[in-house]
């Protein structure tokens, strides 16, 4: 079973908006096992809805289109749909109520241009609107239903969760869907790929692979498609288990919403251990990044951010002669800052970081991406010498997820 | 001119990411007067890559795809093209030597893999990537101009900006577009509106307004479209002066690329004064975006995250018993935390933060979203109390800008 979803509206065409509603619909339609066949986002103009309705007839069983419906004059997507489907307008006094009580409750007078959004073309079942006033259309002709929905996110949910899913659940026969994420840190696509190669051609044909890359990490997401709900997750399992044998040192966690953060807070959790931090270079965002997971206050003491070099003498007790012996960007310099940092606050663990984020070498010598990262455990402290390149963000977020999956590694020895 | 943006790879239509990509593109499109007639997602799937060029095909004068040229077996987009340009395959020795190169730097092994990818259709352009592996393509027949980018944001932007908009502006002739955007913090979007009504609906009809909303800031758009440049610069200028007359109390910069850390670091600079930041509930998130200004050395010193309040006693001196007579979250604790760093750093200004992100109340009992806000300047120390709602990103952010936003009005007025 596919799908289209078609978003109508220039505010996205001009680049004014994301289309985060078309992420959700996808989601959405995956998890009920219709596959979106295509994403398109089109005009506010008759000819060009027309075209992207034909176009899409051809491929998809199912056409969601968002936007284009709200009482201004740009809005005709239903009087399009009305010619599309060579129909006309009637009147319905149901909806004619529904917006009129919708009115009357935030006391506003009910116009023309609402009685109009009541008129819906005369082959479609309306589609109720708890939370606005132009309602839904769900047209069911040759075994194609398209659907049209306003473009105002809550409105659009509303009516997805409450009408259109269930609808589409009654309507056609649905495969089950089964996706499961693997999410790994450390190494790039191209190598990852190189490792798992005879496992990837060995997946059975109805279980597809995909490579997600991001800054520093990679998601590999396997799909399964099938009637037998109980025999993919079986299979998937397996392939899972499979997987993990062959890459577990950069394995971090299999959840969508996973990140090495995520992952560091439940390990530090669990084994009742704490964390600060020392940052120079990467001026705060490890920190932001750990204070970011809710409850990080179980494990995360605080940090300091170092920026000037008095500070790293001041607050991490790093001393004046270590930092002209070796330079501010050094992996004594880290690993000092790391255990000055640790005694201070008294924590399990400790990440210090201090380099060259660009894009002007500054008071070293050291080339612009250079970052020294040094870890404190509970047993030792050592120091490793990165090139992050450039530009300056690149290097902050690089190094920041460098530092975590060092320290990942280390909590998970002791 | 207009343009197709298809964007290629199944992680969009099963909705695991957003497509910011397309997005960006539209935007930077339409700064050179290219109008975007149509955004499509596709499958990572040659017959549905072929249909959709065939599609893009009549409307459009360009047509940009994004993604599918990793080195991994799923992306397909290269040799798809080479069969839509009825073409084949030649290796690239420049771009070999590029890749060579890059992962020398890194200490990476070149495997063959990363050699395909300097295999490039014969009658393209290959476009140089600097940020990555896989290098842009530029096919250009019958006055049709088809694109080739990578997906990952940074390499595809860093293409856009570098090769394919000024070979655009060559090989087409374009209208000229000025744009000039103007920043505002503080006030939404309806207010702003209220304010600028007649402004407004004075300017000419070929000057177009965008009101461009973000979390507590708000760009305002001006975009004039015509062939005497020096007549539009001059007729936009005076728009600006006049707006800036009705709302100078929120009006920031005019920089695409400002943004209120830009702001705060150009006004210390020239003051020759310093800031310190001590920051509870933001975990370290202003401090992240006052360092990633470059620069930012010249005037920050550092901060502390204080997530402990033992921590805020320790580093910040703020006394056990104004935390236990006020709460950790309480204004009079974070005029104290401010009060501390700028004592102990020595610093002209100093912000302090402390609140309830959520998801749960901890160890306070004020409402989850309710955070205060300290500044230190060289003449006082005040503290405001806000209420940023949820969910936990969102107080983290708004409170950020919100105490940057306090911390410039400061420094303007000494």
């Amino acid at each position: 079973m596919q799908a289209e979803i078609i978003t109508i509206g220039d505010e996205i065409l001009i680049g004014q908006i994301l289309d985060s509603n078309s992420k959700w619909i996808a989601e959405e339609l995956n998890k009920i096992g219709v596959s979106v066949y295509q994403i398109t986002s089109i005009q506010d103009n008759k000819e060009h809805i027309l075209k992207a309705l034909r176009e899409a007839k051809s491929k998809s069983d199912i056409v969601i289109l968002t936007g284009g419906l709200g009482p201004t004059k740009d809005d005709i997507t239903k009087l399009t749909l009305t010619e599309y489907f060579d129909d006309h307008l009637e009147l319905n006094l149901e909806i004619v109520e529904h917006i009129k009580k919708m009115f009357a409750k935030i006391n506003y007078p009910f116009s023309d241009l609402n009685r109009d959004q009541a008129l819906v073309p005369s082959k479609c079942t309306p589609l109720k609107n708890n939370w606005g006033t132009a309602p839904g259309m769900w047209f069911h002709y040759n075994n194609q239903v398209t659907i049209s929905l306003p473009g105002v996110p809550n409105e659009m949910k509303g009516l997805m969760l409450n009408s259109v899913l269930p609808k589409l659940t009654e309507t056609f026969h649905l495969p089950y869907i089964l996706h499961k994420t693997i999410l790994t840190y450390g190494m790039g696509e191209s190598m990852v790929a190189e490792r798992i190669e005879d496992w990837e051609n060995n997946l059975p044909n109805f279980i597809k692979l995909a490579y997600l890359p991001g800054y520093g990490k990679l998601r590999l997401r396997l799909s399964a498609k099938g009637d037998y709900k109980e025999l993919l997750e079986k299979r998937i399992n397996k392939e899972v288990e499979n997987l993990m044998k062959i890459i577990p040192d950069i394995i971090i966690g299999f959840d969508d919403s996973e990140t090495i953060e995520v992952a560091i807070g439940a390990l530090l959790s669990d084994k009742k251990q704490t964390l600060a931090i020392a940052e120079s270079c990467t001026g705060g965002n490890i920190s932001k990044m750990i204070t970011l997971i809710p409850g990080s206050s179980k494990y995360f003491v605080g940090s300091v951010v170092a920026y000037q070099a008095f500070i790293k003498t001041l607050e991490l007790n790093v001393s004046k002669e270590l930092i002209e012996e070796n330079t501010v960007v050094s992996g004594q310099v880290a690993e000092a800052m790391a255990r000055g940092i640790q005694k201070k606050y008294n924590t399990s663990y400790a990440i210090a970081t201090t380099g060259n984020a660009g894009p002007t070498t500054d008071l070293t010598d050291k080339t612009v991406g250079t970052v020294f990262i040094a870890i404190a455990t509970p047993t030792r402290i050592f120091s490793k010498e990165y090139f992050f390149g450039k530009p300056r963000e690149k290097v902050i977020e690089r190094a920041s997820i460098k530092a975590l999956e060092l320290l990942r590694k280390e909590i998970l020895k002791n």
